[in-house]
C-alpha cells in the first residue's frame, strides 16, 4: 500500500505577461499559483496545482499545508475516491466551496498524477482513453482592447495555430460588443468557430438582449451570462436568447453542475479542473454531461485539462489560456493546426521549473 | 465618514466543556472561534466573529488579515450593502463559499454592530425592531447518549429555562432513533417543541423512511435530513415523510436559499449569521422567507443572533448553542422561561475577554 509520507503546498505569485481584464474581475496583474506535491512511501511523486485571479492563494496554501496534510497523512494513495470523500467530509462545514475546493483540487490533481506515473502511464490513457488530439481554442482576455487591437490579437492567435478563438463582451454599450463581434466575424469568415464571454456581467433579461443581437453573427457560444446562483437565469438565457451557452468556471462541485445541466441552463459545461474538486470531480461532470446528451468544454490549466478531455468522447473544446504559467512549466503544451495533442509522458505530464518559481513566492 | 481605519483578526481554540458527536462530525472536542475587530476613524468600534467545527479557522483568520483588511481599509463604515459587493466580488473566483464566507460573514457582523454602536441602539432595534424575546430551544449534540443519558441532560435543559430542545438522530439502526424519541416523547409530554436533527446522514429515501417512523411522536421538525446540495431531496423528503423539515446551517448564501425555499424544500429556514455572509444575508433570507410565508430558525451564535430574530416578525425558535464559547463573553444571553431576551445594550451587546481569549490563541 502506497502510503502518504508528505505533502507540501507551494504559493507563488505569477506575473502576468501584459494586464487582462474581463467584465467582472476588473485590471489583473497577477495570478497566484498554489502548488501541492505529494510522495508516497515508496517514493513516487505527484503534483498538482489551483490558481487564483489574486486573492485567498494564502488561504488555499494554508488549507492544504494545514487541514488537508493532515487529514490525508499516512493514508493510502491508491484510494483516490476515499481521500477525497474524507477531505470533502472532513472540511465540509468550514469548507466545500471557495478556497477549500480549490485545495482539495490541487491535492486531487497530484494523487491522479502520482497513480498514473505509478502505472508508467498518460494519465490520458488511465482514465480511459479517447483520443489524444483535443480541438483547443484561444481564450484571449480583451474587454478593453479596440476592434483593430483585437483583430491584431487575433491575428497573432492564427499564427500560433489555433482555429477557434473567444473574445471577452460586456462593455457597457451593447452596441460596442456587437461592433467588435462584427469586425471579428468579418475578419475570421463564415463558420470559424468564435466564442464570446460575459463573464457574469448581465442579468438574464440584458443576457437574452445581448444574445439576440449577437445571434446574426453566429456565436459559437455565449459563457456565463449571469452569475453563477442563476440557474434559472442561465435557462431562460439558454432559451430564448438563441444562442447556446456556456458555463461553469465558477460552479464549485459536480452538485453545481447537476443542478445547472438538469434544469437545462447549460449547452456547454465548463468545469475547471482545480476548482471544481480535481480530476475526480471533473471526470465525473463529463459523464454527467454525456448522460444529458452535452458535449463538455473546460476553463484554465490546459495542459493538465488535455489530459481529461483525451479521456471524454463527448469532448468539445479545450480552452488555451495564457497566464504567465508556460514558462515555469518544462514542456509546454503546444497547439497545432488548432490541436493540442495530449502528451505521452506519464502522469499528466507536466514537470515545474520549482528554481524559477522559487523566485516568485508569494 | 467614518473611514474603516483598522480590521484586526483573531484566531482561537475553543475547548468544549465535553466532547460532541453527531452523526457526520463525528467526536467534536473544541471549535474554531475567529474574530473580526473593526475601527473607525473617529475611534468607534465593532466586532464579529465566524466559527468552525475544527478546521479551515486558519484560512478564514487569513483571509480577514489579509484580503478583506486589504479590500476594505479606509472605506465608509456606513455602507454596509457597498462593502458586502464589494468584498463578495473582490473574493469571487476563489471565494464565495467554505472559508471566504464565513470570514465575510464576521467582519459584517462587525460592520453592523459598529453602526449600531454608532446610532447607540441595540442592533434589534436598528433592524427594524419586532419584539426583543424570542422563543429559544436548546440545541443538544448527543447523538452518542443513551435513552437514560438523553433524559438526563434533558432535565439539566428544562432546569435550565429551555421550553423547547432538540436532540440528535442519524444512529446506525433507526429503530435506535425511534426508541429514543418515543423516550423524548414520553417525558415530555404531548405538545413540548421537540426538534430532530439528522445532520445531513441520510438519502432522500432514507430520511422520509425515517420521518414516516417518527412522525407518531410529533417532532416538531425533522433537520438537514440529506446533504445540503440534494434540494430536490429535501423537496421529496418535506412532501413525503409527514414531518417540517429544517435546514440551513449548511447553505453559504442568499442564493443557496433561494433555491431550497423556490424549491419546496424547507418548511423552517436556519440560517447561520457566521456563514451564510453576515448580517445582511441573515436578514434578506430572513424577509425571503417571510415572503413565502415561512418562519425563520437559526443555527449556532445565539448572542448575536437573538438582535436578528428579535426584528423579525417570522421568527420562530433560536436554537441556543453550548459551544463553551459563553465563558468569553462578559453578559451571555439568558434563558428564562424558554425565552431569550435581546438585550438593550447598543450594538450586538456583546463583549469579549480578549484576555482570556489570547491564553486559547490558535
Amino acid at each position: 500500500m502506497p502510503r502518504l509520507d508528505r505533502i507540501e503546498a507551494g504559493h507563488y505569485r505569477i506575473p502576468l505577461p501584459e494586464v487582462l481584464t474581463d467584465s467582472t474581475h476588473g485590471a489583473m496583474a497577477d495570478f497566484e499559483l498554489v502548488t501541492c506535491r505529494v510522495r508516497d512511501a515508496d517514493g513516487a511523486e505527484g503534483v498538482g496545482y489551483t490558481y487564483t485571479v489574486g486573492r485567498n492563494g494564502g488561504a488555499v496554501h494554508h488549507i492544504l499545508a494545514r487541514e488537508i496534510a493532515e487529514l490525508a497523512a499516512g493514508q493510502d494513495a491508491e484510494r483516490i475516491e476515499a481521500l477525497w470523500q474524507q477531505i470533502w467530509w472532513g472540511l465540509h462545514y468550514g469548507g466545500r466551496g471557495g478556497p477549500a475546493v480549490l485545495a482539495q483540487s490541487a491535492f486531487d490533481i497530484a494523487l491522479w498524477d502520482l497513480k498514473a506515473r505509478r502505472a508508467g502511464v498518460a494519465l490520458w490513457r488511465l482514465l480511459g482513453g479517447h483520443d489524444p488530439r483535443v480541438p483547443c481554442y484561444a481564450g484571449g482576455i480583451d474587454l478593453d482592447l479596440s476592434a483593430e487591437e483585437l483583430l491584431r490579437q487575433t491575428d497573432g492567435n492564427l499564427a500560433r495555430g489555433f482555429r477557434a478563438i473567444k473574445m471577452k463582451v460586456g462593455r457597457p454599450r451593447l452596441s460596442e460588443d456587437v461592433a467588435k463581434l462584427a469586425a471579428m466575424r468579418a475578419h475570421l469568415g463564415e463558420g470559424f468557430p468564435l466564442m464570446v464571454d460575459a463573464n457574469m456581467r448581465w442579468t438574464a433579461d440584458a443576457a437574452i438582449r445581448a444574445a439576440r443581437a449577437f445571434a446574426p453573427h453566429d456565436p459559437y457560444w455565449l459563457e456565463e451570462p449571469t452569475p453563477p446562483e442563476d440557474v434559472a437565469g442561465h435557462a431562460r438565457v439558454l432559451r430564448e436568447g438563441g444562442v447556446p451557452v456556456a458555463s461553469g468556471e465558477n460552479l464549485r462541485s459536480l452538485w453545481d453542475f447537476q443542478a445547472l445541466i438538469a434544469a437545462g441552463g447549460v449547452s456547454f459545461p465548463e468545469p475547471d479542473v482545480t476548482n471544481c474538486g480535481g480530476v475526480t470531480a471533473f471526470m465525473k461532470i463529463a459523464h454527467l454531461a454525456e448522460a444529458f446528451h452535452l458535449p463538455v468544454t473546460s476553463h484554465g490549466a490546459h495542459d493538465v485539462t488535455v489530459q481529461l478531455l483525451a479521456a471524454c468522447p463527448n469532448r468539445s473544446y479545450l480552452e488555451a489560456h495564457g497566464f504567465g504559467l508556460d514558462r515555469y512549466i518544462a514542456e509546454p503544451l503546444r497547439i497545432e493546426e488548432g490541436m493540442a495533442v495530449a502528451p505521452d509522458r506519464p502522469g499528466h505530464g507536466i514537470g515545474f521549473d520549482w528554481a524559477g518559481l522559487e523566485k516568485v513566492w508569494a
